[in-house]
């Protein structure tokens, strides 16, 4: 007899994206005659840039005729993008080998992809409130999850102490939900951390690209001791909003070891075993975000997101409410006003003002009291939305 | 400390495509006038047929505008793309419900992402010679495989007795690399067996669209009893040349349930954890394939490797060789003339005539003494290397 995975029985269901679904309809039944401004969207909402989509036809045509057509491609990346990310990277200061790159369906597929490396027995540390991922795919494969609660005293940038424990460190900087990103001597304290104990660091960079602040590292191989204990996982979901088109990016360095095995070797052997690569057309329409035009075009969206978190927080300066995020992230991360618990600022946002966000609760219990706004909008939808927060609480 | 997976030290090296690639090589080098022919190809040659690319490159312009931008889909497939697929089992006579059909990037893919719904104790039951990821992605789960030896006795089609044990069954049908083809009884002798003691079966349709005989079936649900037992993993890639683009799909029955969990239920739970679904571009080319226009092209492309499998069976025949595959399959399978081993008939093969193919032993022990041709090959090459083997060996 086949014994199913029996750990799908120990997963939680998430209702939180169902829940705000239902009761937004139920409200748009009950008053059809006002319109929802939806500021809790987490999905991009501009088109892929020029030089991107003049990529994507060109390849689109090579795969057309049989003296430029591609089949199989090598399992961990083209040579050309592996070298184009990791020029990305040289700009930026840091130095890796264009092997220590891999390609991904994006970040959301390779953070349970990579689970693949470590053993059940190691227990994964999530800082809550969380990418829900991080504990369901742990939970999957059998394994403890240990918690380290983000809250307002730690600016929602929890940090090692003596009583910490953990293998599997999960840092997300910039933060989704919060929006708070870890500072650079913040992030040395968790590589000293793991390479003293032993624990790998899974750094999720995938808001990478909206961080303004010099002293917030883009990536954590910026960090010196990063090589002996981190991967990091990338994506192009919003650096040039590839949500729909997925593509993303992994650095599994070759120094990374543990107990006489390398895990740069081990992904490689993963890769060539368990997928035949990205498709052709992806990892061309990826190799154009990193040429200059594709850069400019894709920061001239970001540019437009930011915009919105402008003026996100202006209108909490101007209402005195405490929050994270925005300066360099694509989310902003508030304290409900009049100590409301999440879901109770949900309704009456939305009756109040007809505004929907995202209960902060839905990410972990260190999210109660806590509400998510996006920057995903239209600059008109994100002004009037502001707009009636400021005549509603103002 | 992080305790890495230990089971990638239980993995062997696999050489076979490697050391094909150092042998010609050497030759080549040895003989610089003298042209090879590459007959062991696993890959398509033909490139995506026009209406692929119509789709491809509508999908890439709906890409590029803000009105017809698609963000995040649906994990599982967009319902478009799972009813056609459905549809087309259909019109084989196969009654699926189109949330039974889950896309993928392509067969390889799925087959590793699968073994997440079985339990570690589960041991694997795999017929050899086989294509080295059922063995490998299971090696590194930690899980038993048992093997079951296919040989000239049961024309490469074992079949299960009273000894056979194994609660994951991977029937690969028509096969990698023998070719041959599971007939309708043959398969219900194995969904009575997988239903009477338990197992699930793995059944990878990846080379369905080669399927001549009316008595083999193209999927295993077209026989009573596989919506208890079976998941069909398909592909793409040999069907419509997709090996480069990568689209596959996965049929999971409602009713296949084991230990009082529903695995069906497991898997749309999977997908949703730790996928953010297939590309946009991706699903709108597979869609192509499964329109009348799509279908005629596609045909058309597999009658014409179908031309180089008559080619090869012809001059199998004329030459009294044992052989396997062909008639319904992308690959045919002899048995090395005057008791060679395959390595030895490489060798000579290479030597006397310049042809170069794939020796049965790369595929697992009971591979000895067999050798692998494909028909993915131009028709100048094929008609070359058969009568280059005819004049050797007639």
């Amino acid at each position: 007899m086949l014994k199913p995975n029996r750990h799908y029985a120990d997963l939680k269901d998430s209702f939180l994206f169902v829940e705000i679904a239902d009761r937004s309809a139920a409200y748009e039944k009950a008053h059809p005659e006002q319109l929802l401004l939806r500021m809790g969207i987490g999905d991009v909402t501009l088109p892929i840039c020029p030089a991107v989509i003049s990529a994507l036809h060109a390849a689109v045509e090579e795969q057309a005729h049989t003296d430029s057509f591609h089949g199989y491609l090598p399992e961990c990346g083209t040579p050309s993008l592996r070298e184009a990310i990791a020029a990305h990277y040289a700009r930026r200061g840091v130095r890796l080998d264009a092997d220590e790159v891999f390609v991904s369906s994006g970040a959301s597929d390779e953070l349970g992809a990579l689970l693949d490396l470590f053993d059940q027995d190691s227990a994964a540390l999530v800082m809550e409130p969380a990418y829900p991922a991080y504990v369901d795919t742990n939970i999957l494969a059998g394994r403890q999850i240990l918690r380290l609660a983000a809250n307002r005293g730690n600016g929602f940038l929890p940090m090692p102490d003596s009583d910490t424990t953990g293998d599997l460190i999960y840092l997300c900087s910039p933060n989704n939900p919060t929006g708070a990103a870890y500072t650079r001597s913040q992030l040395s304290e968790w590589i000293r951390f793991a390479n003293a104990t032993g624990a790998v660091i899974l750094f999720d960079a995938a808001y990478e690209a909206y961080i303004e602040d010099a002293d917030v590292p883009h990536s954590i191989f910026e960090i010196d001791g990063a090589r002996t204990c981190a991967i990091e996982i990338c994506s192009l979901s919003k650096t040039a909003g590839f949500t729909g088109m997925r593509f993303g990016y992994t650095i599994v360095p070759h120094e990374l070891q543990r107990d006489g095995m390398n895990l740069h070797s081990m992904w490689v052997r993963n890769r060539t075993t368990k997928t035949n690569g990205i498709s052709y057309l992806l990892q061309k329409g990826a190799e154009a975000v990193f040429t200059p035009q594709g850069q400019a075009e894709t920061q001239k969206q970001i540019a437009y997101y930011k915009e919105n978190a402008s003026i996100w927080m202006k209108t909490f300066d101007r209402l005195g409410l405490w929050y994270t995020g925005g300066k360099n992230a694509p989310y902003l991360w508030i304290e409900c006003p009049n100590g409301m618990d999440s879901w109770q600022f949900f309704d009456l946002l939305m009756e109040r003002i007809q505004v929907v966000g995202t209960p902060g609760a839905g990410f972990g219990t260190s999210g109660e009291g806590f509400f998510r706004f996006s920057t995903f909008g239209s600059h008109v939808d994100t002004e009037a939305a502001a707009k009636r927060l400021l005549q509603w609480l103002g």
